[in-house]
């Protein structure tokens, strides 16, 4: 154990610090100048036009518009290079997997959702399905002439530390499931660096980069889908606790004695307030069920019920929503976090259960007075947790843009900062 | 915005820095040597023995064992100086306040329990009684001959990050109180600085610093008393979440319909588990219920009966363990923590608990295959939150000496380090 003082602080860290400085000024601005970067960042302007420089060499920056032809003027606003270096997001739920490019400024270039029954199907069987769908996507990557920078996989169920997927209590048999290293073996060393989450933190993590509301620090993103989970930030970090494996709120106890649940135990969220519990207490048939519904297909279905006021599946919301309120009033009671945002299913569901929710929230949530508590819509629809993924490989690159192109902290060494 | 790179190492802040090195390093060890502190920090012996002049000058650390004389020979072993800066810790409790005396090295000097109903009493009203006893404990540290650096108070409520006591369910009327600078203003300067906290964070603190485990470092402390809360630890801190208002497992629904709480919502574990809730379940007299038994005297009625083996308590007992399962189930579902620690009450009920609440567990935390969860009982007793309060001044200290005696850096500046 010897003291640490930190690296000492010489040039090419200090390049470095300051192009991570620069290129987070312009990712969270809308389109500044470099004179406004130099204001927001306190480097000199001789300082931030060098950095832009390098930026822009290493395709993370574009100045001006590239869409009007008015490029590289001192005065141009500034951007993230939507041809930089492109984020591949993958996520395995239980009846849909979707593939996605996002390219560096953050938009959504290319996107498959492939409806299917993964219950029924191998781990193995599944990751070769969604390296089929990935190397289409990758094949739009070349089309557009982006670079794939790496791979971000977001899947039902708990991830360790070490990016292993241990158990998904909706997928039968998915147990100590590699996921990126098989993905990688089958995809190539372009997909390189890969990791993997559990779908309701990169869902919540999403929320927090593409969400509306910018400010948002600390928050709580339920997802419903066949599974139900949560992603919990504090302090614009996701929780991860003490192996990475919280946030199950699907599995809190409603009720004591309710129905024996997909992970053993009796009476769990999830089976009154997921997917199939809310199609099944709708009076769904078993083809609905089963069938390939994917992300729109069965909230579709839910959707049309309760928009035609059927009574079974108003009921069965109304019973959804006040249980989801005292599940979500447990967490809040323990975790602290001032808002919660309603995804997935629920965010299409949200005229229904919003009612009842806060009704929860209200009587159970001991703080409100102080810390009063928003209930949200995610505004991302059943695309977040590929986003979040996606957006991972992005948001690694803005941390540390030199340790993506070391390049650029030899290139112009001398002269500047 | 201007870029941060932390302040520029010097000389003084290199002293700041290893003062504190090696006062952790004697205080994490059982009495060790200059030589071994040298091989413990990387500092040179010369170095060490600097830094230890200064520490033992400060009456921070002893040299030698002064019980048997053998003080300051170059190869003695080290320990915190018991007559160092001395810690005051209060803890304000629904039927009994405590304050206790903590000496440097961690051992409790002075304790005074003082068992009495503070429902019918307003903070004021209490705060005075509190005072009253303080002063005497104060006393005793004039006649121990140490000097007090603090005051620290645990109170049953919402604590928000100001240290302002928001709401106590069990203590009616007790809305916004600001603890410490009343109880500042009645006792004088010689007790600040002054914090306060919620009891169950610091009754896990006090697990974590004095408990019979050094090594665990994630976990959540549940307490019961008549309200039940919840100190988690993740990586040697506790968790505060985004005001500070998190751990509130006694709210945690256990019943949907179950009976009304103190805090206005039905089925919280509190009425099935908490301490009155087992009382009346358990056919206790009105006299006992509401009599002044303190820590100690509700306590061992409740374990009179079940030694008796009254079926009424022994029921009661059963359906609380459960019910405890449950909700410690949903926590470590949600945050992810390998060590569940029963305190207070439960502690002293272990032997009736520590079944239907590891059946529980078992039945209902999923990812125990993978991060095996471990049922341990406090060894602190009731004293838990007190020593807690009284060990956070301490510890303050500890974490940075040359703030408590600027002295030590100025003294001898040169030569060493």
């Amino acid at each position: 154990m010897r003291p640490q003082f930190g690296a000492p602080a010489n040039s090419a860290s200090l390049r470095r610090h300051n192009l991570a400085l620069v290129l987070g000024a312009i990712a969270h601005r809308d389109r500044p100048t470099r004179a406004q970067v130099s204001g927001l960042t306190g480097l000199t302007k001789a300082a931030v036009s060098s950095l832009v420089d390098a930026l822009v060499a290493a395709r993370l920056v574009v100045a001006g518009d590239p869409d009007r032809g008015l490029v590289g003027r001192p005065g141009s606003p500034l951007g993230l290079d939507p041809y930089g270096p492109a984020g591949l997001g993958v996520e395995i739920n239980v009846d849909y997997f979707s593939v996605c490019l996002m390219d560096f400024a953050g938009a959504v270039r290319s996107e498959r959702v492939v409806p299917c029954d993964n219950r029924r199907r191998s781990a193995d069987e599944v990751l070769r399905g969604v390296s089929y769908s990935a190397r289409r996507v990758l094949a739009d990557a070349d089309r557009y002439g982006v670079e794939v920078a790496g791979l971000g996989v977001a899947v039902p169920g708990l991830v360790d530390l070490g990016g292993v997927l241990r158990r998904a209590p909706n997928l039968p048999g998915w147990e100590d499931i590699a996921v990126t290293e098989t993905l990688c073996s089958l995809l190539g060393q372009r997909v390189r660096p890969a990791s993997c989450d559990n779908e309701a933190n990169l869902a919540a993590l999403a929320e927090l980069w593409f969400g509306t509301e910018p400010s948002m620090r600390d928050f709580v993103r339920v997802s419903g889908e066949i599974g139900v989970g949560a992603g919990i930030v504090v302090g614009g970090e996701i929780w991860r606790g003490a192996s990475g494996l919280g946030g199950e709120i699907g599995h809190v106890m409603i009720e004591p004695h309710g129905e024996r649940c997909s992970c053993g135990a009796r009476g769990c969220l999830e089976q009154v307030a997921g997917q199939e519990a809310l199609l099944r207490a709708g009076g769904a048939s078993a083809r609905v069920m089963s069938g390939p519904g994917g992300p729109e297909g069965s909230t579709r279905e839910l959707v049309r019920r309760a928009v035609a006021r059927e009574a079974p599946t108003l009921a069965a919301l109304e019973r959804a929503g006040t249980a989801l309120g005292a599940a979500l009033a447990a967490l809040v009671n323990l975790v602290d976090v001032p808002t919660v945002v309603l995804g997935g299913l629920y965010a299409e569901l949200a005229p229904w259960l919003t009612e009842p929710v806060m009704a929860e929230l209200r009587a159970r949530v001991l703080s409100q007075a102080w810390a009063p508590l928003t209930l949200a819509v995610s505004p991302l629809g059943g695309t977040a947790a590929v986003r979040g993924a996606a957006g991972a490989v992005v948001r690694q690159i803005l941390a540390d843009p030199a340790a993506w192109y070391p390049e650029m902290i030899s290139a112009t060494q001398s002269g500047e900062q």
